[in-house]
């Protein structure tokens, strides 16, 4: 074992990152050490690359980002049974505390304490990630190691789509980036019958067919509420996956909701969205969920099945692969708008 | 059996309304002719009495007014076979087209065709009133004549309540009108621990203590929020139920409610409410549920069924009862603020 | 129009069946005609031609059987609004009452009151049939004839499937029937991960692959128990779906079922069961459903929604096309073991 | 400290406990040690009193019995931050393993590898007692303590009633046993509308009519079907909560319930039960659930809630109140048939 390891860092109250040598993580008893595969790179990165104002508010420096992993355990804590070195694994990043209202009701991915390891904690843009062993998610080899360093937004995909009825159900994805595409190819998965996908970006619109999506729009052409409307006999969409953050394309969404359906909020506004309640939730008998993370760990044993079982192909999903040194072409590709997501190895790139 | 019959009907397109002498209501073969014993006037009379913009847009007089009642079947259609002559009834008066996707789905009260007796169709503020068999709701002989008249609104109330978990579970009433009141006695038949209301004049705070609530609030004079976090240890309520359409009110119930938890709204906000989504929905994992009407007939089904168990008790907010006639100063008293619910008598005031 | 028609009925309390000639069915205000394009055979079929103990109790002949079909409307009566002549049609052939406490609770499907068309009321085995205007579910022209037949036991297999979490989930098929090799399509379409299968008859097993199950194991030759325990890590199926009504595979299905799992019983044993509660529901925790008929109409909109949207191929289990008048070598070859459906034409052999 | 402590235990393999003096447990750097100050016995005590079938099979000999119980925490391990000395608390006495398929699931409660403090491992019939520190439930102020002995049973009535829904609905228990009788007081609490009881006991019906039954039915000498479907205009009922165990009462018990109904199963029979799956359940469309254990933690959240706002009321139920040492009394006063709860204390009687 080494006693230090270059890791990918937020270290300045500043615009940036960069690779340092630390040393490899001390774990304590009930904790894991993982040799991190392959890592990929999240939204929320982009955020702390460019020390916008949530960044700032959240971000304590120095820290090692990272959230997006897989890799081999390589040792753990005295007090570890089900986990042992050599197994593949992903890991859930958000450790919640166990003991407040949420966590006692079985509802750990909302716990009032909780903190992200690549964000409040040391993460796993490093050859080497600390992670408490009840957060270690094993994984069956069947499971392609591509495809294990994206679980964590795959999660927020297969949480958004799961969060009620899916099978026979028509459906609107609004935003095609990352998870977004992943919905569009979950829902299909789960027995969605029609889906339809807004988004502006002409590329991510490719990709959505790509995952399966049956009509795909862009908004800033057409009126997509119109279009879907006449498409659904005036009945609306059983089922909205919000996926965009943007208030104009939340409020598309709601128009297009059928009366009784359920609308999944996982995209982020920046800003306080205006909303006709009255017509949109009130009188429609809407049902909205707020969708945060990924059900801790209900979620993932549904991905994984679906995973196993060759349910869900993401394969146009994946864009380049680099090294762990080579993250700024990485990070700008991303910043440029790139639709897919970009593999960075930490301990030399797998094929 | 008479001819004619007098009833309370908007005529002009102007405030007021007046009593007139119209023909009894012929019944088709599925129809059922009820006469009425007692109604009760709901804020939605009001607004057609001030004829207000939805008014102006939504009604096309000449019509009866009247949604709220009770009364003994006086005669039914050939094709009737459940509803007898003599039959103590109330009765739904949504009508549903029967066809559309949700009528399909078992969601009659949001169809998409739905029409509205004592709105759109000539109601029960008359000495008789007809109603297609299948909104007959017969009554139990236990259930008193003033709650059948105000089964419409402990409806709203009960469907309000029982759209999700209630029993072991904090609750907040937002708004204490009459169906605020009656969703305070409802939740706690139903189990719920703590209920908190919060209104601001003051009459109706006394009644929600009648009827229940363990803290009535008035958020015109304290900070609701502030003071229901700490009496929750900073979680917030599990349940909100808002009945009282203000923005404020609204705002102030989901910064109250916690994460994971439930805001079923019921009323109705006259403009558009600006929604911190990210902080009171998303990141909370929050359920937002729609809520119209009542379910067709669950909510007939429990209602009946608590009210004939004696598990609801509404005795404080029935204030005086008139005669049809004497419509004019039933209808001053609600406007200037009266909490309670004045029953109304075609046929002649029963004790 | 022609006064009268040929129907295949049951005429005398014995064996077997008789094609008569009698009138066309008169309708009523609120009833529809079809003249039938298609119809399909159902195992009920075979035990009325068989005139079992059951029969004997519950058919009163004269009576015309067929409850699977699709047609064309020809007429409607003076209070329908909903369906026009020439609309492509098929209806729900269970008649509920529309006042029992079920029908009240959007339960129509074990309506208190229950009629059968085809059983207790002359059915579709006929040129023309008679059916209630509520009754009838119009098909888009995306689904063939072919499949419009066969919707009342793809209902079934829908409505056992998606009574439960479906997606991600381990299931076992036991009884490769008609029912049980539609489970299996259908779960598939709707995301489940690994479908295991259970049946005895060879060429059914065969069908079972062809439909998508990815284990097909014999009962009669293998431990079934041991190996799909095995397969499932010891842990055994989330679902189960009971579709043979022997005794002893309900018996190694509840063995099969994992802690928490869901067991959806719809194969209707001819014996008492002997259960071992105790180790196969209350310390699994398991949770066990009763699956009767179709969702009214909630399991028609997802099947028509399934099948619409291409999801859910049902070729294999096609078989031969006869003329209403070859019926007796229709039901020879179905009662010799045969696994697909064979479809009978009242009014010519469709292709 | 003391080094050595007094304890209830089951020392050889044969019918009977004994007093002996054992050391104090030692706590590892995740438990807590708590200072027992009332504690419960429970049915399964008694069976291992007595070394019946089951006994022999499970219990290891010697081992401190023990499984309802309150205290005062007197120590933590290092790791622990969620409870500290001086708080006063109960426990779930079943450990999980936290890695099985259904730890990950959220269904802790069914746990494949699950053992019990009391029965497995070292109970609470002593001075004191060692508890994994996920275990412990922290108890309020507001709940007396002689009711926090006994949260184990009423949480298995917690989480029976709560399983479904409750409100509005007729119930029917079987068996009024202490969980049956909790369960009287809980559904009430809850909202349910009619409730029956069946029991052979005398005392024990009446003890049933005091926690709140409407209806109290000897079933040895009523046909209590007949009656309870008469009673419900031969709808039947539609909650069963099982808690007998006997055949012939869950036979009764499915007869009983209404097409559509839920029957929830927690007492355990002693043999294979023979149920008329086609009539009682598949026809029917009942849902049947296996209960078992206390759902960890939302059951404890519930309860505490209910209890806490004064919502169940108990006491009919507690009798006798004995010191440790005084057992023998305490077990055959319960051997002999006695319906309520004796509490025993461990160090020294409270009042």
């Amino acid at each position: 074992m080494p006693a230090t390891m270059k890791a990918l860092r937020k270290v300045r109250t500043d615009k940036g990152l960069e690779i340092q040598t630390v040393p490899v993580p001390a774990i304590g008893p009930t904790d894991v050490l993982v040799r991190v595969k392959a890592t990929s790179i999240c939204g929320t990165d982009l955020h702390i690359y460019g020390w916008d104002r949530w960044s700032q508010g959240r971000i304590k420096p120095p820290v090692t980002l990272g959230h997006e992993f897989c890799g081999v355990v390589e040792s753990v804590g005295a007090e570890v049974a089900a986990v042992r070195p050599g197994d593949f694994v992903s890991a859930e990043m958000h450790v919640n505390c166990g003991h407040c209202h949420q966590c006692r009701l079985g509802e750990a991915h909302i716990c009032q304490n909780l903190r992200i390891i690549g964000i409040d904690i040391d993460g796993a843009f490093a050859e080497f990630v600390k992670i408490p062993a009840t957060n270690i998610w094993k994984l069956d080899a069947a499971i392609p190691e591509h495809y294990g360093a994206i679980l964590d937004p795959l999660g927020n995909a297969v949480h958004t789509v799961l969060a009620g009825a899916i099978a026979g159900q028509t459906v609107l994805v609004t935003g095609c980036g990352p998870i977004g595409l992943m919905s569009v190819a979950v829902a299909k998965a789960c027995g969605s019958s029609t889906v339809y996908a807004t988004e502006t970006n002409e590329h991510r619109r490719v990709m959505a067919k790509e995952m399966g999506a049956d009509f795909v729009l862009n908004p800033a052409a057409e009126d997509v509420v119109k279009k879907i409307l006449e498409a659904t006999g005036g009945t609306g969409v059983d089922v909205l996956l919000e996926m965009s953050g943007h208030p104009a394309a939340i409020q598309q969404g709601f128009k297009t909701l059928r009366a009784g359906g359920r609308a999944s909020l996982l995209g982020i506004p920046t800003e306080t969205v205006p909303l006709d309640l009255v017509q949109d939730v009130i009188f429609k008998g809407a049902t909205v969920q707020g969708i945060y993370g990924r059900r801790m760990y209900g979620t993932w044993v549904q991905m994984t099945a679906l995973l196993k079982a060759g349910r869900v192909h993401l394969e146009p999903l994946f864009g380049e692969r680099v090294a762990l040194e080579n993250f700024e072409a990485a990070f700008a590709k991303l910043q440029s708008g790139l639709a897919g997501k970009i593999l960075m190895y930490p301990n030399g790139i797998s094929r």
